[in-house]
């Protein structure tokens, strides 16, 4: 423990390598801990397959 | 709030977006709230990731 | 299969249940199934959990 | 009930299978209930979307 | 890696020590691996917040 | 979007909110995006219901 997870939309390998770094500093920053053992897993979401107010994402976009 | 997630077998982008706009209704209908603030995620599962009885889905269509 | 979701905050049981039987109506509808298929899963997260924009919610009402 | 959601890296459909059967008489062995009931979901995860120590796993194997 | 959670009915203790102990077995026999590295995370789900075909678990009970 | 979520073991509200601000500003630090769209779900977890290596964590600190 801990395991952080992230749902959002694609991003870059780029992004994803400096977020994780950047997630995992944040949590030993605030709430000590080992580094090694902060797990992330990080699910890219299809605009397709999210929504809000009861429309679809990729649906707002067009 | 609420975060309403879907994991189903794949459907239709149609069905998608109809089931996305009924389940937003049924939540402000029910529980009242802002329905711009329901979220709702849709994660289609492969018929080989989903077992019950202890046998994949898939194996027990052929 | 499927599996609802829902996390949100507190409700009554009335609301819950009634949430279940919509948000099931609202599933065969629109994308088909047996209706015993359907399972729901409710997490109600307390308001100290929860945060939007930095902010915890709980923090944001006092 | 119970869902049983394993994440994990890539296997082979032969693995999947079995580890299926096998987690499914796990459960029944030590806690009981109906072996039908019993759901299984597999999400394997990409080495891409997986860290630890704040480095990606696909990173750490280069 | 692997993460594995359950979402159950309430158990006693020794139930969830004697199942995690089996889930983790039956993992490495299945998918080899280091047995250190597999998590597993329970989550006792109360029958109220359940539901299937539409109705919550309790009141099926009742 | 994004939708963070922390298993975490159990902190002080006083570091759970400062996590989540510094969740929150790894994210737009790392990944741009709107502020206010970040949500972020904490989930506080037992030691008697985490277990690595086949053992409960909260057995293993006896």
């Amino acid at each position: 423990m801990p395991v952080i997870r992230v749902e959002m939309f694609k991003r870059t390998q780029e992004q994803k390598r400096y977020l994780i770094k950047e997630l995992t500093e944040a949590f030993v920053k605030t709430c000590g801990g080992n580094k090694d053992s902060i797990k992330i897993l990080i699910t890219e979401v299809d605009k397709n397959d999210w929504a809000s107010g009861g429309i679809i994402i990729a649906d707002k976009e067009n």
